[in-house]
């Protein structure tokens, strides 16, 4: 598929994708996906990313239950990483990260030191059985 | 100091770093720091990347005079990935991106192609002399 060869897969195939949620904007995570990852978001409308320290495709949610729905796929001026709108699944509002939390960026640096600024929504001893 | 050891920088003494309009949320462009990029970003309140063709620092804007104000400083949950909220300067709305475009995402895949689908908001031309 041309689209995909238009990708400026790095050395390991891989190209860096953000997810950013649907209406709010937030930005939820950041992962790899190689080209068989990408090509099978497109085919079902739900992200599929590729997991570095499995070395494997992760189907987002196949543990969680948390799917993201893909609504929009972009990629950047230098044709090397891709964007995401997607609706976080499985819990309201979302959670998108396996802290059980909004977003993986919760974070925040003040005063010198990295501080969470974001609640934990869901046990993630509850989320991964 | 011990924020920025707190990051895992990848096998190049890099992190991937995204940087998000405040207000909007829009997700305007993705680049590379090292140590001394985001010490410097921290310190200044502005945003300086690694340019990795260039391989050397990058202040954003430095050329273009659209510099980011940086109001906050991101890490997620594996301490491999940097989120920014940025104000974009210069122009009105912000340009980020070196085409003339507010956002570097923007061009979305629509029936198996890559379709721009934001405005060139200054000819790139007259951006870099």
């Amino acid at each position: 598929m041309q689209w995909l060869d238009e990708i400026k897969w790095d050395a390991a195939g891989l190209v860096p994708v953000i997810a950013q949620e649907k209406g709010s904007n937030d930005v939820l995570m950041f992962a790899w996906m190689n080209r068989e990852a990408l090509a099978l978001t497109a085919e079902r409308g739900q992200a599929v990313y590729f997991s570095r320290s499995r070395h494997k495709l992760w189907h987002k949610g196949e543990e969680s239950g948390h799917f993201q729905v893909v609504h929009e796929i972009r990629l950047d001026c230098d044709n090397d990483v891709v964007l995401l709108q997607v609706t976080q699944q499985g819990h309201e509002p979302g959670i998108a990260c396996h802290t059980g939390r909004h977003s993986c960026f919760f974070s925040r640096l003040e005063n010198g030191g990295w501080t969470p600024v974001e609640p934990v929504l869901k046990d993630p001893g509850s989320i991964y059985k």
